[in-house]
């Protein structure tokens, strides 16, 4: 199973501890984590899945590699540039957001719009989004709504 | 020159009026109206633009034009289902909302996360949009924003 | 009705010639010509399109519109680079392929797969084509197959 | 390193053991399949790769996963139909195509026009594909071209 985590490509030490933190958890659980592929959150959550053991799949907005952060396993060059989140979004059963910026809102929406749903970890407050304190919480949530 | 106009297939007969009345100045100024082709906002911009001559895009979500709104010229069909938010914001130099759900918080957002301005008409309240009151100023700040 | 009309960015003058004409067949039908909006056959066919007062359409690879033909009169920008090819298929009912590179041979090909007749003017010889000699022939067929 | 590996969703016992035989091979260099996901050549050159222990990936045309073949690890829902072929050939560095119908001629033009070398075994007769007679000629020439 696929879950999409989504956030900025720069964020704070806590955003990116949480990040990490919610990789490895990712990892343990055996699900594949999509994103962005860049630094910040992204880096941060295929640091985290990596260290565990996990998959990680960065869907990439430039036309080559290059631009990848170090933990992506498989990396997937699109060259339509944030048009990319779409595809984030659209890969995924599940959906959580850490902090982040517009690209991390544009994917919150879409995912909302699609009829996903969004985790949210400090992060936009959007009606719809179930915020949950902790990666620990979000695994939880999602958990419990696949076993529905 | 493009203006994307976003906002929900479903609104209030309020922001119907309104979206009608901003496609009627849209067009007087010989802008193209750009929308994602359907009802509710995207129709009533359609339908003003067309009554006083304007030209009006929709980029349709579906296959085929059978789901576009009476008051669209160009139909462009995708394919690609609410992917083609994407392109509608990509497509216009300058980006209004009015109104709106998900479909249009993700629009917004993209445009912003892109480095567009984004005018807000009773929409999403989303930091960086810039809230006018009516159509007509919606207009003279894209003017004045032009002008620059 | 849309007709999307492929074909190089380079070409030669004769194949200029015959993407002239048809554009102003096409205009004349009242259709709206689609294309990439570059130079070559995309140039031509809407050169001829907007010399009989005809509708022209370009799904342009880059972010802006600055490398538009000057025939292109409804500029859509995306940003994908020569994915866009994808689209300029799909927003047509008819799809006509004059001369052309690799480009017009994916977007003949893309056609194809999607199940959508194309006609051909001394292109690329590829099984299910339908090859004419003339641009007149290219609207005789087109309104003989919208009969059906 | 992405390999893209294309061809049709239906296909002889000949091309599903040539696409089989490919997939083992890709999978001992290292090197992660990326694929439509599908059944035919696509299915054939993930079991291959997945009984050496190799990496595969499916850009699927569908929202969903379910009509994936059962050799994907990495399955990527896109929602875009055949658009998606674009994206097939955006994620590698190197194509191979086995046999194939429209739609791979296609992802071979497109391959093509993006500048990416196409290694084609019993393929689309097209100018430009460079025709090796077995997959072990091909991961020769792809070897070959990595050097330099």
């Amino acid at each position: 199973m696929n879950v999409a985590v989504i956030g900025g490509s720069q964020c704070s030490q806590k955003a990116y501890s949480v990040a990490e933190r919610l990789g490895e958890l990712l990892a343990q659980e055996g699900w594949t984590v999509v994103c962005g592929g860049k630094s910040g959150v992204m880096e941060a959550v295929c640091k985290g899945a990596q260290e565990k053991g996990g998959r990680t799949v960065g869907i990439l907005p430039e036309k080559d590699c290059s631009g990848a952060n170090a933990f992506v396993e498989v990396k997937l060059p699109t060259g339509i540039g944030y048009a990319r989140n779409v595809f984030v979004v659209r890969s995924a059963e599940h959906v959580i957001a850490i902090d982040g910026e517009y690209g991390t809102l544009s994917e919150i929406a879409f995912a909302l719009s699609e009829g996903k749903t969004v985790y949210g970890i400090d992060t936009w407050d959007i009606e719809g989004v179930i915020h949950v304190p902790t990666p620990e919480d979000a695994i939880a949530a999602i958990q419990a709504q696949s076993k529905t």
